[in-house]
């Protein structure tokens, strides 16, 4: 019965996309650790990117800044 | 000083149903616990149905596919 | 399908209270929102005393300056 | 590569002061545990006042009942 | 720079299965969101079964129960 | 009425550290948004390198590696 959150900034993740990371890491759960998919729970959480720091700046200004694809 | 964090899919709570949630949740640490409601806090997220997953799927496929009321 | 995280601090709560907890946020998310208890998840976390800050000091302190009860 | 997740109400935080929260945080990991600014992240969530209780209230009561600084 | 963290019940998972499960959800960001590796963090929580409640039961009583291969 | 969540690697952070990281954030939140110190609420999770990963790989095997100190 895993419970799983990842945590996206919010840049256009659309439903297929998300469907396909709830199926995997349900996958990854049974295949690994044999957990049950039907007790298995994943939640998505989109960040604004003006609330999302890292290396002390917001994202918001990363992406302005450069582009920054290795921060993606 | 109980932290609690509540997650339900966003499928129209309304503020009275969350409020008593969150006296709720209050009383019964004050009950089993002794703990101190002016310190508890709780928090309730309310979550996408594209961004929920259960059973490897997100749950507006879920609901489309039968009204599943199990897993409501 | 609620997904609900308790953070107490560690203070020696016993599994039966810990069992107390667990039924009790069920009942109460079964009773005002119509969730399944089959798929409601509870998880407790139990956080050393070091670890826990209220009004910038560790409860650690708190707990020895006067027992103070109000912050239980 | 500390992970910070502040929870505060939503209540008309700025981008500006976000970028201070994140800064601050940044630095006093790197100050206190010498934790390298690059990998830490820090996420803000912003949560309704519907949503927030405290003292078996929601934090929207709160705020009507009169202002009360003292739970700012 | 996704943050996931993967909540499991603690039942003996071992440091190579984690390091799978660390591998994988890394990899499916990377190949359905294009998240960079680099800036991907996990972190796996292992919590007691005495802790953990579902169906308004800690997961203890239920694996005394019956083995409930289904709610591994 | 803030919450804030810090989760570092478990490598040996000092209670006086901990003390410190709880006042530090405390204090940002009454700088920088006005919040009230004596609702404030910090947690740190001290995780276990087994147990964290980023790039993929467990914390403990880039220790291993090469004491990697862009990754403290």
């Amino acid at each position: 019965m895993p419970f799983v959150n990842i945590r996206i900034t919010k840049e256009g993740a659309t439903a297929d996309q998300k469907q396909l990371l709830i199926a995997g890491v349900t996958d990854l759960l049974a295949n690994v650790l044999g957990k049950n998919p039907k007790t298995t729970f994943v939640i998505i959480d989109e960040v604004d990117t003006d609330n999302w720091g890292i290396g002390g700046d917001p994202v918001t200004l990363l992406r302005k800044d450069k582009q920054h694809s290795q921060d993606s």
